[in-house]
């Protein structure tokens, strides 16, 4: 039983190929700048080589049958048909209302998935550009959306809900969806299994923070907030989003600069964020080794960064009045020992304690980072959307 | 020794006069309705009846020059003759980062206060108004301007600046300002002075909510973060603000409804908020009553505002490490028993423990409601933002 997980972009879409018999990777790859000059694909079996090749993919259907054609490559394929594949998933970014859970894909939900393009017009129609190349290539192949807002379809109306004329809501859907919920679901629930205690017990923070980056909490195994809006643009600050800003400020802005609808949504999530303040990199590897030389910009793009993501840990200890566990996760959250270790530092009221050695370490699996006196459980716990992104897909088609 | 505290609106204007000695209130009033047909004079001496009076008031001057008139009255007045107020103070909205603290007007103050104009549109043209009304009216009298955003000019550049990029701070003052300044300093160093302990030993969270709200964290003594923004309307949920927004809602909604920047900030700053969850009204206590009758749009907005607010105490005591006290302030903050409740139900991980007695007590003084062994003082100090005027223009006359 194969399972073949796709993300597709607007230019560029990647791929996993998973064995359901054991949730193994057979093969994984990307393809990028679709539709532009010398699109690439890099195709990388798992224990075999990576393989690069340069060609010019003029669309997602194309960029699928290239797809196809690595993983049944008789050099560097996995398998040796694409009739092996028995179902494929996709990612798709906005499901708004309409999807509180993953769903096998017909021609009403396609249209519905149309239906929400001005919620996420950068992603839902790169998402159906994905499902209709697939349907190309392999027309008897049953596929599976799988959502990054269904997670949070559970957040209660307090929650959800703008205090803004209600008519915005009814009309435009205007509201808080929340995004990365496959991350935020797969890492909560992980962090349980680590700590053999059931979720529904448990009261938990999920930071997932990499280029974009969002926290939830879960309370009672459900996602009970939020900080990703109606938007990806809202709560943190990001690689190049602003987060969260007084609203006011982007009429000012439109106003003295003379700026459009479109300029200023381009200024707030492409010029913003980290890149705006360190003036030179949205990538925290690159700022905090700025920082660590000495760089004023780079430290205050951190020290900003590190000050909205703990208020927000704070804001959801409120929300749930408590906190079990706390969870890092993704790029960021992954990988970057000093970033937790800040956030924590001034966490001392919760009677957080981080284990500067444990912290340190570098590991793919699931792990402890608190002290064993810790009042709140600190964890790092690698994502794997796709691999929710697998089992959704493969439940769907067993039924 | 006399001093006149004066707040100009656009079309309104309240005073106080203070006989300085013992820091007694001899009258209050106000004028409403300036520039238009009937306007009212609403005088009140202390300890004497209140004194209705409508007529045609046609620009600030004349309002300061009936102001006058009922101080010295025959009937209603407090005084003899105009020359016992030895200054006048003027509450100043928006003193951005030229004003840190209280000044005595002269022309380069004037200039600097319009030169702000862009900043508060709404209120500095207006107490511009009051300043020169005073000085056609009182020629000799020195004048003296306190700022809502002087004692939030302590916040540290993390929590004053955006993640947006730096041109918009420089060329524009895009940044973090905050208001209700003058409420936050005296609440917190009241809370400090009831609790006989020194402010600057202290983690205080100020929760200044009345029909417009914004919280402060004051550590050290002085404001190092607060909810409002570059503007009054970030933060809480308030009357008819909206607080906090996904900020590409803005944009979204101007494109949806064809709004121009002019009409989307009338929308989030009068057509939000309270009032529009509510449907009804944007007053707290019209809402919990209606509340109180099961009214289910009134108690989504009274879960909505209690949320939010609650979020920020949360997110403030993470900034500060912990929190000592939390003071409720201003309209909704000293009046609504219910409010104060809920917020504190779901503050138990932080050891508060309201008194549920001495939460409905209803008093002029300040007064503890949390439990003698409650670990967060939890007070109810009414605000008094004349009296800060009143003594900065008294100090500065001094020198």
């Amino acid at each position: 039983m194969k399972v073949l997980v796709i993300n597709a972009g607007s230019s560029s879409l990647k791929y996993q190929l998973y064995n359901m018999t054991d949730e193994s990777v057979l093969a994984k790859g990307r393809v990028e700048r679709i539709g532009m000059d010398s699109s690439i694909l890099v195709h990388e079996p798992t224990g075999g080589e990576e393989y690069n090749t340069v060609s010019e993919i003029l669309d997602h259907t194309i960029a699928i049958r290239r797809v196809l054609e690595s993983l049944t490559d008789a050099k560097h394929g996995v398998m040796q048909s694409v009739d092996e594949i028995d179902a494929v998933g996709h990612r798709v970014v906005q499901g708004a209302e309409s999807f509180k859970e993953s769903v096998l894909v017909d021609k009403d939900v396609k249209k519905e998935i149309r239906r929400l393009f001005d919620l996420a017009p950068l992603h839902n129609p790169a998402h159906i550009m994905g499902i209709e190349a697939v349907e190309l290539n392999m027309p008897d192949v049953p596929q599976v959306v799988v959502f990054d807002t269904a997670f949070h379809q559970t957040m209660p109306e307090k929650a959800y809900l703008y205090a803004i004329p209600k008519v915005l809501y009814k009309k435009h859907k205007v509201r808080r969806y929340g995004f990365h919920g496959t991350s935020h679901y797969y890492v909560s629930l992980a962090a349980a299994e680590y700590l053999k205690r059931p979720l529904k017990e448990l009261k938990v923070i999920t930071c997932h923070i990499g280029n974009g980056g969002s926290l939830t909490a879960v309370k009672d195994g459900i996602s009970v907030d939020t900080s990703m809006g109606m938007t990806p643009l809202e709560g943190l600050i990001m690689g190049t989003r602003s987060g969260d800003l007084d609203p006011a400020i982007v009429p000012y802005v439109m106003n003295k600069e003379e700026l459009s609808i479109g300029e200023v949504n381009f200024m707030l999530n492409k010029h913003s964020g980290l890149m705006a303040i360190s003036g030179s990199s949205s990538d925290m590897r690159e700022i905090t080794d700025a920082m660590a030389e000495g760089d004023a910009n780079s430290t205050l793009a951190f020290e900003m960064f590190e000050y909205r993501l703990r208020k927000y840990i704070g804001s959801y200890v409120a929300a749930m009045d408590g906190v079990d566990v706390i969870v890092f996760t993704a790029g960021i959250g992954e990988n970057s020992a000093i970033v937790r270790e800040k956030v924590c530092e001034n966490l001392t009221y919760l009677g957080v304690k981080l284990d500067p050695e444990l912290n340190k370490i570098r590991s793919g699996d699931p792990r402890r980072i608190s002290t064993p006196d810790s009042k709140v459980e600190v964890l790092v716990v690698p994502t794997n959307e796709e691999l929710v992104i697998a089992r959704d897909t493969y439940k769907l088609i067993q039924k």
